[in-house]
């Protein structure tokens, strides 16, 4: 057996079978042993940041790891980006770098770069396989040291994948969720009983169902408000759980939101930062005078933490959940508020959203929080370009799900190629461009950073329009059916269409 | 005035005036500062490999490097493949990478990582600026840093950018071109004086007209042969010129294009080595009784070490070089042979080909050998996707040349938004994707690296066929005008209406 095919084997007895590639020379052993293993499903991408963005949103929706195939050095470049929101949302998720055989490592061939320098700064773990009998040892390590979240990267060199003498290594037991302290518990218990003005502040893994409802629980039995990080990598929400606010992105929405706060207790989120510093604003938005306290860090068993609070403070509390209610369809323009109106009237049963709707997104998670039951999942690292993989990841993750993806149209462009990964799959995706033409995000910083100058130069970089990008045309070039709205109306037909019909659709939603 | 302004005005001062840009909100400041300096370009790219590889080409035909201006590590990481390109063809380039705030960085935002360690992989000079009184003064450092080649990476905090309290800076003193030694020039004309079987291999700076014809005058009066590097950054070719063969790329091809050399001359390139390793075989070209010697190393002055070896060795020499001819247009099935005959049969005087053909390329530097002179930029360091980028830059430097972009189809996706900016900035670009609907590189690689199977689960991973990418719609959506070839003489008539027309133009060529 060759290294490639015992490393295979040994993903695939360790739980991982899904492979998001975008395979080169080096990694063509790999390739060759697919057909050896058909338990290993191999997902075609034209681009490194489509698998890596793909990976991210399998493992948010999976619960483990899915495995990316990247083409040294250049390759775990181009996936980087999308790698660094994975990071950030802490998704399990496992790369194959495919490097030069052992004996070619030395002759600085053209493709040659340190990979390792790469890998380290977004991967938990990183080992370079240095011969077949120790590359199916190396992947079962891999896949138990990522199991509560994490990359790791496995640089595997040509030569090891074809060499014969490997042999498949069995999984590794899995390291135990840390769990909470008992005291951590009583401390935060005495703040909810004594402490005024208290936020139960979630993020990460208390995001679940579960999660929410116990500290609604909480909440319920002690007045302390609930709020959530800006932007969770996997958040249930709808009829029936709580209405949990977001904490907003813009820094002095997110001041007035804390503003008043005495203590602060974070479950399964870190205390929050802005996004970026602005002249004259402070970094963060927490109040001076507010006590920070720790319930549950990332990684630890933040919902049994909750359960345990609730418990202890509120045994009896009821919590507050919202009545199913839903928009009505709107008409007449299309306006972000419209667009978003219109998929919160049509939203269906057990939906996965994936929002990178960035300035286009106003009132979505207002306008979607009652209604049914579904996954959202937002863009964790601020690297724009994940919302299009991420979807195609989550609809091989979960093939009975529809998955929607509102999609700002500059960022739609770091990564456009998914759609034909959409296409490929036959993925059941209905991908909503939030067609604005411009870069309206910047447009605000523009603004907001007080810059002295907006001058005709500087807009013209903002500026997606000259000439404007005609989603509709781009997405049938790869093999999606796509049609354009301009109104409420259409937007509303075409959805339904959209969604009734089974694999991928797209709708250039032309926003004013 | 702030940093962002005297970090422009100093770039102008130094020779850098044009800037690929695709800035997000750290660099706002910089943004704005470029309305305060008009004779700094600024160009628009959907993504920063496209913002990487414009700068690559520009820099290969302007001689002097262009800024690119990224957006924290994540935009660092997606404009790294091209740079890794641009590394490995040692062009100057200067990347102006946007970070938090000075204040911001100690509290992990969401867009944190470790940018240095990522500049570091691809950059000959990395510093990050620390306040608005140093910001020029490290300008120009990187732009003296890199005049003969090499990339520079200037870490921008956005509060260096928008502070008060900067200056411009003088451009540095430009640190001399090395020349090559008399010594050393002896000791090569020695070895072509009493040598047999002798190659002179060119690459890099002597792959201009003043240095080919030098090393076929010591050709021509010594009987050694001439061959170049396989993939050299730029090469003058065409007409009154030696027509000069490439190193073949196959391992085995190369392998026996050097077979029975005792002595190979390096002029500008370095010891050639096999692009991969592949099992069995020897990873690079050169026989082992072969002796390498260096005439010139890239980055020295290998055109005057040439002409004093000509000197030396061929006074009175005559170098060969190729009459005047084209091939016919070719009429009938559009092979890739008969893509390259209609290329060469029409090529334009003076034209800039980009050539990322890799594949499809087979008889295209062949057929357009002895046409009119024209220069060549080849993909120096195997990251594909660079082909699409480079056009741009290389269309921004010489806006009085026509450019040809010949190009993969797999390839092209990597980057394909640069065909955006192609229509935003009306560059005259004909760009000829060679549509073969498959990796067709990894194909043949599937073969030669002797896996041992090659079923049909492998090749689905290598094949672009389902659904086949219409790039005619992808071009359209995008503003550039497109049509389809299927046939020889659809493609002639395309490109000649492509070529006597301002502006970007895309021809699908589907090969068969």
């Amino acid at each position: 057996m060759n290294g490639a095919q015992a490393l295979i084997r040994t993903l695939v007895g360790a739980g991982v079978d899904v492979c998001f590639a975008n395979p080169g020379t080096s990694e063509m052993h790999f390739v060759a042993a697919l057909d050896d293993v058909p338990e290993m499903r191999g997902v075609l991408t034209l681009f490194e940041g489509v698998a890596t963005g793909a990976a991210d949103g399998y493992a948010r929706m999976a619960g483990r790891p899915a495995a990316t195939l990247l083409h040294l050095g250049p390759g775990m470049g181009n996936g980087l980006a999308n790698l660094h929101n994975a990071r950030r949302g802490k998704a399990p998720l496992l790369n194959v770098v495919g490097d030069h055989a052992r004996s070619h490592k030395r002759l600085d061939a053209p493709l040659e770069s340190d990979i390792d320098a790469v890998a380290g700064t977004v991967s938990t773990w990183v080992r370079r396989s240095l011969s077949p009998a120790d590359v199916a040892a190396d992947a079962a390590e891999a896949v138990a040291a990522i199991a509560t979240g994490g990359i790791a990267t496995l640089i595997l060199p040509a030569d090891v994948s074809w060499e014969d003498g490997a042999e498949v290594a069995d999984a590794q037991p899995v390291r135990p969720v840390p769990h909470v302290a008992p005291s951590v518990v009583d401390d935060v218990a005495a703040v909810l009983r004594d402490g005024e003005d208290v936020v139960l502040f979630l993020g990460g893994d208390v995001m679940t169902a579960d999660g929410q409802l116990a500290a609604a629980q909480v909440a319920a039995g002690t007045g302390a408000r609930l709020m959530s990080e800006t932007f969770a990598a996997r958040s249930a929400r709808g009829a029936g759980l709580p209405d949990l606010h977001r904490l907003p992105y813009p820094p002095e929405m997110a001041m007035a939101a804390l503003a008043g706060t005495k203590h602060l207790v974070l479950a399964g989120a870190t205390a929050p930062v802005h996004f970026f510093g602005y002249p004259g604003t402070p970094g963060q938005p927490v109040p001076e005078d507010c006590t920070v306290h720790v319930l549950s860090r990332p990684g630890e068993d933040g919902v049994a933490a909750l359960r345990a609070l609730a418990q202890a403070v509120a045994p009896d509390a009821e919590p507050e959940v919202a009545e199913f209610e839903r928009p009505e369809l709107p008409t007449g323009e299309l306006t972000p508020r419209a667009m978003a109106a219109v998929v919160g009237a049509l939203l269906p049963e057990n939906a996965i959203v994936v929002d990178e709707a960035l300035t286009s997104g106003v009132g979505l998670t207002e306008m979607t929080s009652t209604g049914p039951r579904h996954d959202w999942l937002a863009l964790t690292g601020g690297a724009i370009g994940d919302g299009l993989p991420m979807a195609l990841g989550a609809a091989v993750a979960c093939p009975d799900r529809p998955v929607i993806g509102i999609q700002a149209d500059g960022s739609a462009m770091y990564t456009i190629s998914a759609l034909w990964s959409y296409a490929r799959e036959q993925a059941d995706i209905t991908t909503i461009i939030c067609d604005n033409g411009s870069y309206a995000i910047l447009e605000h910083e523009l603004e907001k950073v007080g810059a002295a100058s907006d001058g005709e130069r500087a807009r013209k970089l903002l500026d997606l329009g000259g000439p404007g990008l005609d989603f509709v045309s781009i997405a049938q070039g790869m093999g999606v059916p796509a049609t354009r709205a301009t109104t409420a109306e259409e937007l509303a037909e075409q959805l339904q269409k959209a969604l009734a019909e089974p694999g991928p659709h797209l709708i250039d939603a032309v926003l004013r």
